[in-house]
């Protein structure tokens, strides 16, 4: 059965619209991912939103019909509003059939299996909410588990930055912890510590990445800290013919991920 | 000689303030740029504003007196205002000490010297002003020349453009054309095309790319039109481990352009 609201003062729908913001997320345990493409992604990946918000007179669309259909099957509940609630509940420009709440899922480090991929990416206080998820969507086109978000790291489960993951919020592993715990877990069992540096490391291209290796990535204003790099089974570099000495960390991640699996 | 501005209603800081609407860049021919790093990197870079706006009482900061001084020598204006008036002015939600207004000066396709690099980055209707700016400092770092925007991409001058480019604004040059005069220039000389597509496609890692290479990527919906992939020379797909079936195109650019320039 299909609930439909059409007020903004709805309790309900306020709050959702709060799940917009870190606090109410951090106390409320859910997450909302806007758009058909991005909940179609949760669902064909086994995951079903708690609730489904849609557009009235868009119940009819097969996308939509299918999804409605996964979240009352798995115990969740659909609500029709006008497309004027739904824009309010979404901070996109453009309307959105669909907006979904789903249960956030963090992975403890101590349920994290390494041995599940040859891959794992490990950001140290990435702040950038769009840098995150673009490393998420990274993780997954390189068949990597996961990502491990250490210290003070944005909130992975940000509007943006499950925009940005384009549904790989929902194949990949995140999971939360600090530096000390995840040098200490890591050297629990096997696993090739890979830093990026921009100084006393080799050319990216030179090393023979193991399985699993873990690539550590710094800081976007200030990069890896020291006593990080110093943990590092090899510190890699990539070459900058240019002015400036940096790039975007979600791009370098890319570059490095791709030529460690190219390397195998 | 310094202007001092305490006043929301100055004509010329709201006539500033508008930078950050297309329509007025566009009239106006300028566009600002935020922060001391990004303004220092085009001073360093032989660019200066055309007016320097700073927080009043920074004037003695080392680089801000410099930046201050580059810019009178450079027949530009400097202006100081008090702190919340600069940060009306900017779009950051951390004050800056500085905001430059420069010139816009977008290369010509037809001054465009194609041999002075050996990778040259083009992006067809390419939307979002980030992924635009942080391809544009993935040029800087490359080596590249600069990047070539095809059709109805967004405005290389936005203000998020600017900041995304972290300075490489100042050293790439810029060039906005629609695909069939591209297409035409580049057939007019040296070059050769390799575009990004998702099917029919080699693996890029098993191409050498001559110089100049033009790499080709296409639009972050939609990628690249099967008619510009037709032209290409050579047509490269990145492997694709996971669920989706994609990549941020600023990372995509990145692992591409790191290949080009490890092939040679």
């Amino acid at each position: 059965m299909v609930d439909i609201i059409t007020s903004a003062a709805n309790p309900t729908l306020k709050s959702l619209r709060a799940l917009h913001l870190k606090k109410h997320r951090r106390a409320d345990g859910r997450f909302l991912a806007e758009g058909l493409r991005i909940v179609a992604e949760a669902v064909e990946a086994g995951i079903v939103p708690e609730i489904l918000v849609f557009a009235q007179g868009h119940a009819d669309h097969p996308l939509v019909a299918r999804l409605i259909a996964a979240t009352e099957g798995g115990g969740g509940s659909a609500i029709a509003t006008t497309s004027d609630m739904l824009n309010r509940l979404t901070l996109k420009d453009n309307p959105q059939a669909v907006v979904g709440v789903f249960r956030q899922r963090p992975m403890p480090l101590d349920r994290l299996d390494r041995t599940t991929a040859g891959l794992w990416l490990v950001a140290e206080a990435l702040k950038d909410p769009g840098n995150f998820g673009t490393i998420l969507r990274t993780a997954d086109a390189v068949g990597a588990g996961g990502v491990i978000l250490l210290d003070e790291s944005c909130d992975p489960y940000s509007t943006e930055a499950v925009r940005a993951s384009m549904g790989a919020m929902f194949t990949q592993s995140v999971t939360m912890t600090d530096g000390a715990s995840f040098f200490a877990w890591l050297r629990n069992g096997p696993g090739f510590l890979a830093g990026a540096v921009l100084d006393d490391a080799v050319d990216y291209r030179s090393v023979a990445y193991p399985t699993p290796t873990f690539l550590l990535m710094g800081n976007e204003q200030s990069g890896l800290p020291a006593a990080y790099a110093r943990q590092c089974d090899v510190r890699v570099k990539l070459p900058m013919h240019g002015r400036a000495d940096s790039l975007n960390v979600a791009v370098a991640t890319g570059v490095l991920a791709y030529q460690v699996i190219a390397s195998r």
